[in-house]
């Protein structure tokens, strides 16, 4: 591995970053000069101190951040295109919780976390918040996993106590408190890329008193929470059924404290019907709402209000959900948004106009990126996370601008090619 | 180029194709056997008669109907991905009408349609309806290039004299008809695989004349028709003032007897907002309606309810329409289409249950294939069309049925491999 030691460097080329949700950043043959970790700064001359920085010239490939992915199934990754013929609840009782219940094997484990995770390394993901399974062996082989690939991680044991079949289910809250802190013991600060963090299914799965247990250890290791909020018609009123105290989906989180702390925040996947109650709750706690457009499609869910969220102040990211989702890449996750956010103002509402090129690029690089800390931006101090790619393999007849081109990488995703891709200041 | 005779052949592998909308034929380690043009039979053992034909064994891939595009426009192809936040009339005059002036140079077509029609070749495409632009010498050079591929095609010189820049437009009626009637003498019957089809763009560009006009030149050469039908809420109102005098959209085409005869189909592309009048005329004229699913996401026209064009009758198929579509694959267009049906189901009208993934495939082969006759199924007498895919590019951990392997081909479309293309039994 090229530059794998700690060592300042200097990458060359047509970099663009989204320094603001309305505001891309092109610099054409521009020097993005990285300290071994962080960005020192992003230049169109080479300042004279960085002169003998060892520089690699990409010529004219484009570079950009990494891709964030806020929420993906990494057991899921190896059966992504089956059972696509059902909506949510029917799809995970009959494809999902059997797949996910072979984990129990880690031979099993072994093999199938070994395809997630060479297609992570080989994708434009620097960054991701991933759901493993609740079994505690395979869920550490797939951090061990991670932490090679370079990526950066954070990986959710699953909770679950309820509502799923005997063969995939914690038999008791106890229980569930106990594994979950062992592994929590195990793998927390093992790792310098990988992190756990807490992982309740979703509120169907999680019974009230395994909900408190998780967020004890949330409390206790100061860990960020990740789950699943309003995806699905027959979901949403099975919660008002589950829950009939709550005052909405997210409320009967927020009564377990679960939608972040000043410590660590927590990510939503979905959030397609969300009420004002559930908006007010993400908004006044800083929760990343991870909106996964594929599988919103593939799963019949709807279409999640992105631009409402935007306007409302709420942080949002975007999420390939392997399975939900067949296909990992961010950059397809950034075209299927802006094509949910164009079927939303055209079929439910006109106030909500479509989200541009440049929002979505923004939301699949610092929107999610930020969750992460100071990065998914090149800017001074952001940890050095970027892609180069070679875009030569989307010929076209015409001179394109740099924003044109990135336009086009994201449109014709999985055409472009992947020539390098640095995390936290290291080659992967 | 191997098998480039006429010479008889077997294929052994693992082979699906749709004998219906509903039905999914599939045969492991089965047998295709090929006259040289046409398919003799689809064989689970191999029948002693063809014991001495020569045979190349795929081994474990997967053997399906070659896919047809019945709508994509070829100058569009090389600057896909752009203006993508626009809808369809903006969209056509700041981008497509500007890059489609450009075809009047010989040199740049040159240049343009090699990128177009090198993707067609390596694509899983085996048939197309193709619009070119209204030049005579880069339409020809389209059809030269598209004839040498291999791929079996209908390519339209574009008629267009109202409502359209000076600079991409016919001087007047008279010119037009003189100018297609010299194009069509010139390339009618040249080809083997490569026909033309008259192409007035869409009611919003082509004068009364201009219709008269391009339909004494369908009759006189019995050629198919192939245009635009009701994409957009702002081209549909467009249309009613341009047209008072008629029932609907579709009625303004009926007016000239543009909507098929007893001697050709007409291929209508998108019918998102097609009316009562609308379904009625597609039905009795027996109209192929081209659906394109990711153009009707990417350009905010809506979803054309295909469900309900199925239950009464109309035929359907499927185009990428690149370039208001970023994707050449069919399989991509399959899997938008579900998704589309879904959305379709979930926001619009819960009577039109989405599409599965046998009725997609069945629109991407058979369905579009139709419209050139006997094609798109492997079913003895049918030409054979057929395309060869591996798809280790796509691994599991399971073992699939073969109906799960195409849905994962269909859904993760460009992750798979395509080995081998035929093409009326020859290797292309």
């Amino acid at each position: 591995m090229l530059y794998s030691l700690l060592m300042e460097i200097v990458l060359k080329g047509n970099i663009c970053y989204s320094q603001s949700i309305d505001k891309l950043i092109t610099v054409e043959n521009g020097y993005l000069v990285c300290d071994g970790k962080h960005l020192l700064g992003l230049f169109k001359k080479l300042p004279r101190q960085y002169k003998d920085f060892p520089l690699i010239d990409y010529e004219d490939s484009v570079i950009i951040p990494g891709l964030c992915d806020l929420h993906v199934h990494a057991p899921q990754y190896a059966f992504r295109g089956l059972g696509m013929d059902m909506e949510l609840l029917d799809w995970l009782n009959t494809y999902t919780f059997p797949e996910e219940s072979k984990y129990v094997e880690i031979d099993y484990a072994n093999r199938a976390y070994e395809i997630f995770v060479s297609a992570v390394k080989r994708s434009a993901t620097t960054r991701a918040c991933v759901f493993a399974t609740l079994h505690t062996p395979a869920t550490v082989l797939l951090m061990e996993k991670l932490e090679k690939s370079g990526v950066v991680s954070f990986v959710g044991k699953v909770g679950m106590d309820r509502n799923c079949p005997d063969y995939l289910k914690q038999a008791n809250p106890d229980a569930a408190y106990a594994s979950t802190k062992a592994w929590i013991e195990d793998v927390n600060g093992r790792f310098i890329n990988t992190t756990p963090i807490i992982t309740p299914r979703f509120i169907p799965t999680c019974s009230d008193e395994l909900m408190r247990k998780l967020k004890d250890l949330q409390q206790e290791y100061s860990l960020p929470v990740q789950s699943h909020l309003s995806e699905n018609v027959s979901e949403v009123s099975w919660v008002t059924e589950l829950c009939p105290q709550a005052k909405s989906y997210a409320d009967a989180y927020e009564h377990f404290n679960m939608l972040g702390s000043e410590s660590a925040a927590t990510i939503m996947a979905h959030c397609v019907y969300c009420n004002d109650i559930d908006e007010k709750l993400l908004k006044k706690n800083g929760v990343y709402v991870a909106h996964c457009p594929q599988s919103n499609f593939n799963l019949s869910s709807g279409i999640a209000p992105i631009r409402k969220y935007l306007k409302k102040g709420i942080k949002v990211g975007l999420g390939s959900d392997v399975a939900g989702g067949c296909h990992l890449s961010v950059f397809r996750a950034m075209s299927d948004a802006i094509q949910a956010s164009k079927l939303y103002w055209r079929l439910i509402d006109q106030s909500c106009e479509p989200l541009s090129i440049n929002e979505a690029f923004y939301l699949g690089t610092a929107g999610g990126g930020s969750f992460f800390g100071k990065t998914g931006k090149f800017e001074p101090g952001y940890e050095f996370d970027a892609v180069v790619i070679d875009d030569t393999t989307i010929p076209t007849t015409n001179p394109l601008s740099l924003q044109e081109r990135l336009a086009r990488i994201i449109y014709c995703s999985g055409a472009s090619n992947i020539l390098a891709k640095y995390v936290r200041g290291k080659a992967v």
